[in-house]
């Protein structure tokens, strides 16, 4: 069984890094529109999309959003820990098919509330940052390890 | 057909205000899981969160992230609107069933490159603000008014 394992405050040091990859799918695109409701053809219509700028569909914007939040939940610092606030510019579009890798390295440490800072890059296949920032997290104060849920299988159409 | 219109820079004032709202439900935690690859059970697995200080499922902190992205690019400024950046604190916890308004309004205009910033608010359905930022975009130069797509059937299990 594959475990979702946390690295808790006690362990972390300042310059420490992690990272956490995802291929975006066209069905990443569907399932995103509908579980924000954000169903601008910019991302849902190739033949719309070829009249933007950017001549192809594009992802949501928050989807890089969403996972640096992935990379924090279960990568590292991992299970456990409390997601207090992130910053994000966004500097360039994620298109179908493009690999991003989650870039994390912890930037400053509070011990009284454990709380932890992590400069945060989303960055493409071809190297290129798409998102930059900054999260703001509570670290898990105790070592766990716990199954990793298994999603049911979800069809689109 | 339903529209998808927008608020073009030159219509946009100082202190104007809007709102998205959606419901969370079961299946977008499902899905929001699965497009970003959290599947911490926190937010899968009731009997795991029962152990939790929530005592039952919460929705991903940046799933209200995609909602407020939501509300600025279908409600206002809307379509054709550049996502540049946005910052979120979390306050408080989503549950399955929450009824969540995102509340913009708009606080600075930037004449020469059609800045506009945001405060964004997340409230819940008893009033209590889950999620508190702001956001950055560059407006629409021009009024559109274009088709809503409509999405395919979802199927979960």
């Amino acid at each position: 069984m594959s475990m979702l394992t946390n690295t808790p405050y006690d362990e972390i040091t300042i310059g420490q890094t992690a990272s956490y990859s995802k291929t975006l799918s066209e069905d990443d695109v569907t399932l995103f529109a509908a579980v924000s409701g954000d169903v601008n053809p910019v991302h849902l219509d190739a033949e719309f999309a070829a009249t933007t700028p950017f001549k192809q569909r594009i992802a949501h914007g928050m989807w890089s959003g969403a996972i640096i939040s992935a990379a924090l939940a279960v990568e590292f610092p991992g299970p456990g820990t409390i997601y207090l606030g992130q910053s994000m510019s966004f500097r360039a579009p994620v298109f179908i098919g493009d690999t991003i890798t989650i870039e994390l390295e912890v930037t400053a440490k509070r011990d009284d509330k454990q709380f932890v800072t992590l400069a945060c890059k989303a960055v493409n296949q071809h190297g290129k940052t798409v998102v930059k920032g900054s999260a703001e997290v509570i670290a898990p104060s105790e070592k766990v390890s716990i199954p990793k849920p298994v999603l049911p299988i979800i069809s689109i159409g």
